[in-house]
C-alpha cells in the first residue's frame, strides 16, 4: 500500500507496450444482471473461455466478488488465480492499474481515477477501488494520477509514443477542467512518454466515448492496426478515413513514420430484441438500447498475451479475413480467435476485459 | 485453484516448526460489533500493534472485508500487503491454511473444514472459505482435509511431531463421528507427522475447547515451552500439571526426551464490567460471557516470526518475567511484547490471529 507522491516520469518507470513480456493477465468474472443478459450466465461462460484462451499463453488472475467467488471457482479451470475482489462490472482495462516498470525488475502502477465513463454506470466506488486493491496484492507501489482516465482510452509503444483519441481524452464529463496541453503533460508525467498522437473519434457509436482501444493499436513500434470499412455509407467510414490520414501524417517518438494495416469491421451488427429483453432494468445505466441499435465492434479490440493473441470473432463473414490478418501481424504468436458477442452486448471486447501486467524485469 | 486428490503424506509433504523460515505472516482485521468492544475500535488499533511487531520481521499480509478495506488501509502502514477477503472473524490461526512444503521450493496448503469451534460463533461460512482464497491467491494447490480442525488446536516440531489436547480434538462438537485413531491417521496423513503427543485439557476456560496455542508450544525440535501457575487452588494449576507430567514422560517422533520450559500465566485476568457493556449483543454468539470472567490468557500464545518473537502482554506484574524466559529460550531472535488484552477480550491472543507462511524452499 506504498503511495508515492512522485510519477513514474520522474522515477525512471514508464508503461511497456503490450507487445512486450507480460507476468500475466487479470481480469474480472461478470454478475451483473442489468449488464448481460440472462443474469450473467452466458456472459459467464464466454468469459470462461477467453480466460481459458489468454491462460494457454499467461498466467491470469480472475476478481470475483464474495458473492460470485464459489460460482467462479465451479467455472474456471484450476489453472486460474482466483482473488476475491469488490468490482461495478468486470472492464479491468478501465478501471484497473496501468502498471509500469523501470526494466530493472520493479513494477509499480498507475492509479486513475475512474467515473465510469463520464457517469454512464452507477455505481462505480467499488470499480474505483480496483486499481489499488490490484496493485497492494501485487505489492506494487503506486501512483495516484490526478486526473480521470481509462486503460482502454490508451495505447504505447513502449518506445514513447502514445495514441488516444480527443472524443475521449478531451471529453467533457471526464476532466472538464483540463485542457488539452495539459492531459498531454499527465500522460507524460504518469506513463514517461514524449510523443501523443491524438486521432479525432473512436468507433462509431461506442458508448464509452471515443477509446482508442476499439479502434486502432500498436502492433509493435512503428506499426499500427486500425478499424476499417469499405462501405462509404457507414458512419464508420469518415472516422477511420479520418484516423488514417492523421496516422499517416506523424511521426512517432522516434521519428518513425508509422505502417498502417486496415482490418476490415465485423457486421455491421446489431442488439436483438431478445438479447435486450433478457437484460434486466436496474435503472442504474444512463444510457438506452433499444433492439436494432449497432454494437461498435471491432476486430481491434484483441489482447496480445505471452506468444499470442486473442482475438473476438461474431459467427461473421469478416471473422476469417481479421483472423488472417491478424496472424499475418503477429508471425511470431499463436492467434486464437474466441466468439465474444456476448462481450459486446455489454459494450466491450476481449481487450476492455483484460489487463497486462508487464514482465518486472522488462 | 488446484485441488488435490492425493495427501500432503503421499506426495512428501509436511507442516514445518513455526520457527522455521517464513515467506510471511497473514491476518484478518478487527471488525465485529459483537466480539469486539466499542466497534472494534480499539482492538483495530491494537491489531495494527500488533502487525507492525510482526512486520519488523517479515511480510505481513492482512486481508480486510469489502466494507472495512480502506479503513484498514487507512491504519496501517504502507509496507503491509493488504487484501480484500471476506470472513467472519480475525482467527486465521484457525480459518488459515495449514502450509505444506516439500523442501524443493514447493508450497502447499490444508484446507480443513471450519465450524466455529463447534458453532460457538454464527456464521462462519466465510471463515470457511478463507484458507481456499488465501490458497488461491498464493497459487498454492491445496488439500481438502476431511475433518474439522483448526491450526490453534495443533503445534508440530518439524520433525515428525505433533502436540495437540484430547479436550481439542476429541471434543464431540467437532468430529462426532471419528475415534482417535482416525484423528491420528488424518493429522498423520495432511500435517505428515509420525507421532502425535496428546495432552489432555487446554487452558482453563478457554472457549476455544483446549487450543493447545495457548496452554504449550514448540521452540525448536525437543523443547517445549508450557503455561504455568504457582498457585495451587487456580483450577489452571492441576491442567499445567498434568500437561507438565505427560510431556515428561513422552518421546518425540526422534526418540528425544523433551525439555520443559514453565512460563507462569499473566493474572488471574478477568472481564470487565464496562467491557461487556462496550460490546455489541447480536445473538450471533453462542457463549455468555459475565462480568467478572475470568479471560483465557497465557504467554505461549506468541508468534514466531524470522528473527522474532511477538509476545502478548497484559500490564501485569508476569509481564517482564515472562518476556524475559522467552527472550532466553529464543537467544537468536528478538522478543517484541505487544499488549494484547484487546485481542484477549474477543477471545484469543497473537497465535491465534496470525498465520505463518513457511518459506517455499524451506
Amino acid at each position: 500500500m506504498r503511495v508515492l507522491a512522485s510519477t513514474p516520469r520522474a522515477d525512471g518507470f514508464h508503461m511497456p507496450g503490450e507487445f512486450e513480456p507480460h507476468d500475466g493477465c487479470w481480469m474480472l468474472f461478470p454478475f451483473r444482471g442489468d449488464v448481460w443478459r440472462q443474469k450473467a450466465v452466458p456472459a459467464q461462460q464466454a468469459f470462461v473461455e477467453i480466460v481459458k484462451a489468454v491462460a494457454r499463453f499467461e498466467p491470469v488472475t480472475v476478481g470475483a466478488t464474495r458473492e460470485q467467488y464459489e460460482q467462479a471457482a465451479r467455472l474456471l479451470p484450476d489453472n486460474i488465480r482466483l482473488v476475491e475482489l469488490s468490482y461495478d462490472d468486470i472492464w479491468m482495462r478501465d478501471c484497473g492499474p496501468t502498471f509500469v516498470v523501470n526494466g530493472r525488475g520493479d513494477v509499480r502502477g498507475v492509479n486513475w481515477q475512474f467515473n465510469a465513463w463520464g457517469g454512464l454506470y452507477a455505481p462505480y466506488d467499488q470499480d474505483n477501488l480496483v486499481a489499488p486493491k490490484v496493485l497492494a496484492l501485487e505489492r506494487a507501489p503506486r501512483y495516484d494520477a490526478p486526473c480521470i482516465m481509462e486503460g482502454g482510452a490508451i495505447h504505447v509503444d513502449g518506445e514513447g509514443t502514445l495514441i488516444t483519441t480527443r472524443e475521449c481524452l478531451l471529453n467533457a464529463k471526464r476532466n472538464a477542467d483540463l485542457s488539452q496541453a495539459q492531459v498531454e503533460a499527465l500522460l507524460m508525467d504518469y506513463l514517461n512518454v514524449g510523443k501523443i498522437i491524438w486521432l479525432d473519434d473512436g468507433v462509431y457509436l461506442d458508448e464509452t466515448g471515443g477509446h482508442v482501444d476499439n479502434l486502432c493499436c500498436f502492433v509493435r513500434p512503428g506499426v499500427v492496426a486500425l478499424t476499417w470499412t469499405d462501405d462509404e455509407n457507414d458512419p464508420q467510414h469518415a472516422i477511420s478515413q479520418r484516423a488514417y490520414a492523421i496516422l499517416q501524417n506523424e511521426r512517432d517518438a522516434r521519428g518513425r513514420k508509422l505502417e498502417i494495416h486496415k482490418i476490415h469491421q465485423p457486421g455491421p451488427l446489431y442488439f436483438g430484441a431478445e438479447e435486450l429483453e433478457e437484460t434486466e432494468d436496474s435503472g442504474q445505466i444512463n444510457i438506452d438500447f433499444a433492439a436494432g441499435d449497432r454494437l461498435p465492434v471491432s476486430y481491434i479490440n484483441f489482447y496480445i498475451a505471452n506468444g499470442g493473441v486473442i482475438v473476438p470473432t461474431y459467427d461473421d463473414a469478416h471473422d476469417a479475413a481479421a483472423l488472417a490478418q491478424i496472424a499475418a501481424l503477429f508471425p511470431e504468436r499463436q492467434v486464437v480467435g474466441v466468439y465474444a458477442r456476448e462481450i459486446a452486448l455489454g459494450g466491450g471486447s476481449i481487450h476492455c476485459i483484460t489487463q497486462q501486467q508487464p514482465r518486472a524485469g522488462a
